[in-house]
């Protein structure tokens, strides 16, 4: 009997895997494919690497003010889909290295939950053959890619991918659609567009970037279009597929075909709960996603659920520490998890990031604020790196939310590039509830993007 | 009667005249020159643009295993010149600007100190025709180039060059040998590398990078031969420059003759405290520097110094603490400098950033530490974009030092790109005393490098 079974070894799992068994808890985890989940195989980590490519192929291009010469600059898209693979497959080895060093033990295959009368007592049948039992029992299955109900919309047609084709595809599409302007729809729509295709985002809501703050979402929508020339169509609905190359979208009442070589469905991803018997646990399922509580816990005594399967916050580092919690309840510490300290992040050129509240979260919530808000170029290292980028001006945004009662930082968003680093700070800062007093003590490097937080401050 | 003047205007005196002016202060700043300092006008601001642009142009030339392909790659270095220089212009005029808004009065000229029998009565004379007075006065001249006496070292020769004029600079050197490998010789000697020079680095210390962590130095100094291809020489010593074309060092009684087509002179900085009428104040001066208390006060009541001048710490951003600290002490809180808690950068690639006790300090102090180590590889992000680096992988290398009695963390060094960002979180971990507990309900983004101090304490 295991102290503790993990069903899935994405970043939720795998850590907490780790993790337990180092703390001296026999645990058992179940892997049907390869360690690192949608994170290192087909989500953030592959795309991160194709991100990173498009800048060094954008900035080289539009290095000539800085001295770059370049005489003819080509981008093979099958080379980087190769040097992906070579990393994703380095990344997936050392997850699984950590979880052996840990002394876990692992199964590779698909576990399938089976019915039981006693309380604690799970049972998970390894492909149809081994039985392992443990006392406390984690789901990890994480989410697949959602395809929403439109008509003619067929996931097998070949001009359709999502976020894992997209990562796979050989060849840069000329015409590329994309539906869904969040994070996803965003990182890809810059990779494809820095590499040479006509780019249209399609987003039904009036703003980009799902819940970020407004005014940086509209600066980054501009930023992209004048720089990534991407085409937005806000408020706009895909009302059908009506072939392999054209949609049909609506605002209103007004109709738009658009022809595409690629049509990418960036409209989100849903938990995975099926085929693996979850059914037979009588867990409560609102909205497709297993309910938790601070705690991580179900209504099933000894069942938590972490990641993305969860549907409160679809982050990797929400996974990781989601299975910290679940940790140390297990472990009889009944810490909470606080979803206001969670950073995140987008990685186009330029980055965003953000933790805590934001304007528009404060007004909704009601909580009375101040607002430090300054351009990036207050920063030495932005105007001299980043806000020359493409050899135009580019000011880039802070904003740091103070509570007024109390005077402490309670959210900060920033865009323009080294953000997606800079947020490690933040989240810092607003997990030892600093103020604007306190922040002045700390000495920042100069000349660094980072150290614009206490410029903002003083300002 | 102003109740405080500031002898220049670099980042000492130029943010310390805007904050003591927005204090209430009646507050008056002589600078003969522009606004910003040795740093922005010949320092770390045009370093960093050339180090920046040095990157974007080594990263595509190395970008073939991430998919670009170049046809022919040169660099302009005139081009690289005249981009520095706007942004210097932009920077400077900004710093001057803020002054400005804040109500501080600007003298434009050279100011010097008159004698006076009253405490507290400074007197400055600008440009030998106003005078003005004060009840405080703080020093803030920054300092020079330091040239050592070595027989047959000419700095009006065409071939030998400081810092300031190698920023200045409008061809690539075919042969550099750069006398001193501190930070402005490694970042000078890694820019020119990589647009082309043929980079000898002679040392007379047994290892690079002055006071840094032993390790992390020895690191850096085998990827800069490595990736750059620089050549040290450790230990050596520039014992005659023979002629305008060859210098002698000597190793022991061994002497190697070495070639140049420029040397570059980067021994070090000293404080700036002749010509502008020290002498009449009585200040205690010690090896070349002004001495001041950990309050920034001299030996004369009401005389500061912050900055360079007083020899502590040559950086930017400890010269924006000093100030702060003065203006605290004018107002009558008595609060003292830490300068422990001051980080430090080196923004060559790969980057190195440190902060306050490394083992090498550690032990010297005689302070029991724990050190949790790790190659910054442990970083998924780190992997796919800085590991890669030069088509080779690089591990990089994260040292955290822990004080063993309060398990507090007292020490941060990394190595590796980013490293110059991440640095400012390790400054806010040491600035609230984070120990290997507490840090642990920080949640950070993923995938991020900076997320690997969080993976070391786990470790």
């Amino acid at each position: 009997m295991f102290d503790l079974i993990i069903l899935g070894g994405g970043p939720g799992g795998y850590e907490l895997a780790s993790n337990a068994a180092r703390k001296g808890l026999k645990t058992a985890i179940v892997e049907k494919g390869r360690f690192g989940g949608t994170c290192v195989t087909v989500g953030c980590i592959p795309s991160k690497a194709f991100l990173h490519a498009e800048k060094v192929f954008s900035e080289a291009k539009e290095g000539k003010n800085i001295g770059i010469n370049l005489k003819e600059i080509s981008f093979d898209q099958k080379q980087l889909v190769k040097y992906k693979d070579q990393k994703v497959t380095f990344l997936t080895q050392a997850a699984e290295m950590k979880v052996k060093r840990s002394g876990a033990k692992i199964y590779k295959g698909f576990g399938k939950i089976k019915e039981t009368s006693k309380a604690q007592d799970f049972k998970i049948l390894i492909n149809d053959q081994e039985e392992i039992s443990g006392k406390n029992l984690v789901i990890a299955t994480g989410s697949e890619v959602f395809y929403p109900p439109i008509p003619g919309l067929n996931k097998n047609d070949k001009t359709v991918i999502d976020s894992e084709k997209a990562l796979a595809l050989f060849e840069i599409p000329k015409k590329l659609v994309i539906m869904g302007g969040g994070v996803i729809g965003l990182e890809l729509g810059t990779f494809f567009a820095g590499i040479g295709s006509e780019v249209t985002i399609v987003e039904l809501a009036p703003k980009i970037a799902g819940p970020f703050d407004y005014e940086i979402s509209l600066k980054l929508q501009q930023e992209l279009e004048a720089k990534k020339k991407i085409k937005f169509l806000l408020e706009h609905k895909v009302s059908e597929v009506l072939n392999k190359e054209v949609i049909c979208v609506d605002k209103n009442d007004k109709k738009i075909k658009l022809p595409f070589d690629k049509l990418l469905v960036a409209a989100g991803r849903k938990p995975f709960i099926k085929d693996f018997g979850l059914e037979n646990l009588r867990v409560y399922i609102e909205k497709g996603a297993i309910v938790t509580d601070e705690n991580l816990k179900t209504n099933v005594p000894g069942l938590y659920a972490i990641g993305d399967v969860n549907g409160k916050s679809m982050l990797a580092h929400t996974a990781y520490r989601e299975g910290e919690i679940v940790l140390e309840n297990i472990l009889g510490n009944k810490i909470k998890i606080n979803y206001d300290q969670i950073p995140s992040v987008i990685y186009c050129t330029p980055e965003v990031g953000e933790i805590g509240i934001n304007e528009d979260l404060a007004k909704k919530q009601g909580i009375e604020i101040r607002t430090k808000k300054i351009p990036m170029l207050y920063s030495g290292r932005f105007v001299i790196e980043v806000g020359n980028y493409a050899g135009k001006n580019f000011d880039g945004l802070l904003k740091i939310i103070l509570k007024k009662s109390t005077d402490e930082i309670i959210g900060i968003s920033l865009l323009g590039n080294y953000s997606s680093e800079i947020i490690n700070m933040a989240s810092v800062l607003i997990n030892k509830r600093y103020n604007s007093k306190s922040l002045k003590d700390v000495v920042f490097a100069h000349p660094t993007v980072g150290e614009i937080i206490k410029t903002a401050i003083l300002e």
